[in-house]
């Protein structure tokens, strides 16, 4: 990667680290003997996602079914659209279930019988199950429900129960291992209950669980056998706040050319707002912060410069809050090498990656999702 | 519009409202007798660009280079890059400025001189000046920076000094009129200074101002001789809750579909999140608001339901409070009208516009901005 081919807001991608960030997941998965159905809905690439195919993955994990279908035309045949089923899209759903595996998620009766009436090629399901985030899902102590929802998805001989999926959200609250592994005991004892209960009758069931934080730091997922973390693949600062990876692992950077500089109030001016970066943030000592500046070096970069960080975003501008040291040694027309909060926001908002090799990948673009 | 038009979130746009705000707003220029120069980053679409020029307008503002390319393409021959030049694109700047009338905005002279190496073509030359908000700019009052950029630019052959150009962007602090006009007076008043100390040396100053909040209440606009809104084109809650307009001025709406529901929470889970709205919010009552709830019409929308609103958002979820009547009388499967909190955000994260006569409107895409 050269600093000359980024005129504008990049999304850059060290290769290296990405591809270090996918061996270690795999082999994570290998020792603690779950599949893994990594998310793509963080990279978005048919390109990446052929690294993972490379590492020996074959199923994988999307959010939507218009992912699922771009995935699907580069050769997957195993996917899991892992939001609740949006019965409005029966054209696409029975599109990709006649030419590969498709599993859909729901939680409602309701939403069962809407499928019902529009499959007409084998779909698997899978129940969403809340085991303590509280987003979506049925509540996984819910027995009688769920035995209902099982007897209405195996009147349908289109539909297939596979299992149950859960997400604990929830570990994105966490800071440090000890937060991690309390949420993550919690929910593996949770749905292993149902693992428990169900796998009489069913004994193929599949328990898929896992995000970024609870994969990359706990060994074990109890009576789950699948995972699905999807973050992992880039890391980003929440995730490094969080305690799921260091500084050194974010494969994900944002090139932003310094557009103004404003020492009186410690303030630089980047090319790089919301539409590039996405709003989300973190806190730290009570200050909210949209991005951490790495340190570059002749390939890629390395850490983040201490004290400087992104403190506002607005459509197209960042301000970037430095000491007096820094902004004396920038001048307009730098590149700042933004780490985002949240790669999967800032990734879903670029249309390309330029990796530390200067090769560029295509990805989706976002199309209404 | 018809609500099987409507499969996945889709961006609604209802263009008799949408009208109204294009006729309104050129009439309040002109009864000012300021020059209309609309922000075209709120729409991005060349389409909506044209019911503009119906209007009367042939002057424009946008965010970035590759925007004011999109324009131009579509026969736009005045346009002002309301950012600070990021000189990195030179290329797009020569071959823009080549063809029609550019206007870039610096506030340094390390800008100014990095511009006059690389311009080939005339470009006109605002300096952005701080009256207050603080995001950036040079500060109004410092007259022998701005005395030195004035020599900077002149000297020039290239680059044609225009004036000054400033954003109250402080005014989306505001709520109700009393607020926003405190915040207008100040910086009218501060810019009005500028223009009557430089239109001795440059009697065809231009001083351009203007937000939307203020250019929606305000009628006077003091020594400024050009306004520049942008979001009033469609309106949204945080326009509403600053006292821009009310709420059947709202001409954006984002169409989602329900996918589950929760009564015993009082949720509603609707396929959209931060990848079809954004992540900005509004406050109300000590509550994080990321979108309300418009009451359907036979054709578009009206108003807001009471007590249901956005009350968070992940990549694709959105979580929707309501009360338990709302709940049972909403199917899965249902659309939900959400008015999202900034359209211009909402906007530039989706291909397209469905119109509340059934039209597809094709808009920019984001490509990397």
């Amino acid at each position: 990667m050269l600093q000359s081919d980024i005129i504008k807001p990049t999304l850059l991608l060290d290769k290296e680290k990405c591809l270090n960030n996918i061996s270690s997941m795999v082999a994570r998965a290998r020792d603690a003997q779950v599949t893994f159905r990594p998310h793509f809905k963080t990279h978005q690439s048919q390109e990446v996602g052929r690294w993972f195919k490379a590492a020996g993955v074959d199923k994988i994990t999307v959010s939507s079914l218009s992912m699922a279908n771009y995935f699907a035309s580069d050769g997957w045949e195993d996917i899991t659209v892992a939001f609740p089923v949006n019965t409005r899209e029966a054209d696409l759903i029975n599109e990709i279930a006649a030419s590969i595996k498709l599993n859909l998620l729901v939680e409602s009766n309701e939403a069962i019988q809407n499928l019902g009436k529009i499959c007409n090629s084998e779909v698997g399901i899978f129940i969403k199950v809340d085991a303590g985030y509280g987003r979506t899902g049925v509540n996984s102590d819910s027995l009688d429900l769920i035995d209902s929802l099982i007897d209405e998805i195996t009147k349908n001989d289109q539909l297939k129960f596979e299992g149950f999926l859960a997400h604990a959200g929830n570990s994105y609250n966490a800071r440090g291992r000890q937060e991690i592994a309390a949420i993550h005991n919690a929910y593996i004892e949770k749905v292993g209950i149902l693992k428990k209960h169900y796998s009489g009758s069913f004994p193929e069931l599949i328990v898929s669980v896992g995000d970024t934080p609870t994969c990359s730091v706990m060994n074990s997922f109890g009576e789950a056998n699948e995972i699905r973390p999807g973050c992992f693949v880039f890391y980003d600062i929440m995730q490094q706040q969080i305690g799921s990876c260091n500084y050194d692992q974010i494969a994900l950077a944002v090139g932003c050319p310094v557009v103004a500089k404003h020492p009186e109030r410690n303030e630089i001016v980047i090319y790089g707002g919301g539409v590039h970066l996405s709003k989300d943030r973190i806190q730290e000592d009570g200050i909210d912060i949209y991005g951490r500046i790495a340190v570059q070096k002749e390939k890629g970069w390395e850490g983040v410069i201490p004290d400087v960080y992104l403190k506002s975003l607005s459509q197209e501008h960042g301000i970037v809050s430095a000491p007096e040291s820094f902004i004396e040694n920038t001048n307009i027309g730098d590149i700042l090498l933004v780490l985002p909060v949240h790669a999967c926001m800032s990734a879903d908002l670029m249309d390309s990656y330029l990796t530390t090799d200067g090769e560029w990948i295509e990805k989706r673009v976002n199309s209404n999702s």
